[in-house]
């Protein structure tokens, strides 16, 4: 039961993106047809800066839901079930997790916290722990067998035991829209460290496919250019805001 | 302004469809990643009718959200407001529609129902109060332009005098999940015989792409074997549920 | 076939609103059971003020979802089906429309945008069109039963020509953060006037149930201190944001 | 650290939700406007089992968005970290769940499966891991604590020991229709036992405030008459749909 680390692959995304928000931005304002107009974008005869140049000022101007046409598919591994626990939580886009109903959790690998990691004392502590609960695992499973209970069945229940730091695998599919969304969330210092780092590593692969559309994403401090947070929890990367100004 | 027929091209769906369901399906089951999987997958190395069999059975076993990873976006053109108006009811969907503030509606085009279009007396009365339609809003445009209330401002009133029947052009993204579900609702004789020509036009692109999802979808009757919709709805093609079965 | 005025209903909102927000707030950060908690706040034993308070203060950290646990119906009339086609693109709601295939149309009524209103030869032509209008709808429908297709059948077709201005009446529930959402799109002077009138009606009756939520809200400018539809769109009420601040 | 049982508070739901949901589907038929309705069903003037009824037959008929309008939110204490990772997963609902970071898990509570409670050898192994947890996670967040993480800080990573049994709390509001649908998954036999048990008891809630929505709610197969989960999943109390019907 080794430690595991966070892997992000981009499966998948929308073909074409960069066209396909274009068309579907000028089909809002104007009089010709997206699948004619499909016809020239895809033979490359409307230059790629003058596109991504037109989605650039029409989002400027707060019109976003065309990117919504465009999505990004991702495998995600050596995460913990804490992590996923969170990652579930936003609503607008598609999850295959992997069942601890149907894959055993005999071997079960970890996610090991960085803090953890650094301090000796606690990462022993961490690591006896985690062997105790395999041990727990198979214990129970073995008695919930003898009991007539047979796969699925006892892992429902052995489960019971397997901590929030074991590692889980993932399928999701989120929009441009909910992207934008989940880095203003999920980059900021304030986020799960966990969450954090895998959120900016999906950020780059976005960055590299459509950089029209991620190029300035992140925290929300990236978008807004001051810190919303409050005293409290800014992290000082970006000032406050200035709560005098702005009276009508 | 003439009347104008249905047009709907698919514009893009997510690339390997097959595939991305399938590793999604067995990410849920499996202890493997994913991610590794998906080379195998795009470099061919697993039988696709080994996938399609396989996505088959996990479908009909009820686990449905996996295909949700895979979107469909298409252009329709030669619509009505009516039947954009219906469309948009969906909701777990993205569109972009051609605006009527943003989009002059001097020579708007317009769909001409079937059974208004088989019947001398009602085309003529109805292409005649088309032309009217055309006049008053130029009328109409006019006179608030002169009153200083220029393009979209004088656009967004008089497009008040625009019919239902006004043709309309749109850009829609849905994904699969949410596809089964509309061709439940759009496909059924009961649908709006507009929607309805939609749907089925959109069945068939899907089908196309995707026969393993799509081959069996289409009304309610088609995937259920009987018609839902009771005596009084009824359109004949299946029998209707035997009330008197099924009680435990 | 008179014009006609908008008019909002609050039917119905979720009981103890207030008190709602403030267990939900605290399950998430408290170790005692919202369960529990819940007699004591019904019973007005935890101040009202101090609930009020402490809401103001987590929503002000950015943390917002509570507030989805409480939801406003109303019922609204006087209004065109150019408003509801917009409405109904707000997605996280659910509506309950008036339907022109189940009511017939002969006798409809309209919306008479103010523009035209104040412009005697834009008003003189707009009421002539929609007398136009409903002898164009119950001529077609005549025709339309004579060939046999009666009631909904009849009106499904004849309402092609109903004009975008026709009035529609529909049931609304959303829940306080898509209001919120939906305020901050729709009182903004850049919404078309007809739904801003709308939502300011709504807004006025959601601050008197629950001033602690809705007593700030409205367009983003209220609650962002500045504007940032950019030059081109502002309507000059609040200052733009300052380009040059913010750099990190 | 006591095993815990489920305990499920109804908070609140939408008052009047009989006649909000007749009122919402009377607008969508007919041409009068539900705010004027709404009087006359609040003062009582309209029998209450004829609401009923017409609600009954247009629901038969297949059109249930008008239950939307209508909303419960409970509060749920006595479940797991497992159970609580397969409710959010239903995204057309809002919860606030108490969070591992904000409270100290110290003296958590466990769910005991009943399975592993029947069984002595199992119950006796599961209840001395559950003490060996606590202690990890004590002696963890003492050791984080004197590195300099304080609270949220410390509980943050501590609880990556805590276990899926790890008793949660969480308040959670969805409306009718997902109620309707979330019971047609939850408490089929296929479910997990602990959110079939959960969803059973929020059923009773509901079947008590609202019977004419709710009397014939439950596993999918109360609705269909037969079971529609397949020879290899069903658990015999509805008969297998008959595979050779339905053929057109």
């Amino acid at each position: 039961m080794p430690s595991k680390e966070c892997r992000v692959e981009l499966l998948a995304h929308t073909p074409e993106p960069l066209s396909l928000i274009y068309a579907a931005f000028r089909q809002c304002y104007h009089a010709g047809f997206a699948g004619d107009m499909w016809q020239r974008l895809v033979a490359g005869d409307i230059d790629r800066q003058k596109q991504a140049d037109f989605i650039s000022q029409v989002l400027e101007s707060g019109h976003a839901s065309p990117i919504e046409h465009v999505s990004f598919t991702f495998a995600v591994e050596g995460v913990s079930r804490a992590l996923t626990h969170q990652l579930v939580r936003h609503r607008l886009a598609s999850y295959s997790q992997q069942s601890q109903r149907y894959v055993d959790g005999s071997n079960f690998e970890y996610i090991l916290p960085p803090a953890i990691a650094r301090n000796q004392a606690a990462r022993a502590r961490f690591e006896a722990f985690m062997a105790e609960v395999g041990s727990a695992y198979r214990d129970l499973k073995q008695i919930l067998e003898q009991d007539g209970r047979k796969g699925a069945k006892a892992n429902e229940d052995a489960r019971f035991v397997l901590p929030q730091a074991a590692e889980s695998k993932i399928v999701l599919t989120m929009n441009c829209r909910v992207l934008l969304h989940f880095f203003e969330e999920r980059c900021c210092s304030r986020a799960q460290w966990e969450i954090r780092h895998m959120a900016d590593m999906m950020l780059e692969r976005c960055r590299g496919a459509l950089p029209v559309i991620f190029r300035h994403a992140g925290a929300k401090c990236v978008r807004l250019g001051y810190c919303p947070e409050g005293e409290r929890f800014t992290c000082g990367r970006y000032p406050l805001r200035d709560a005098g100004r702005g009276q009508p």
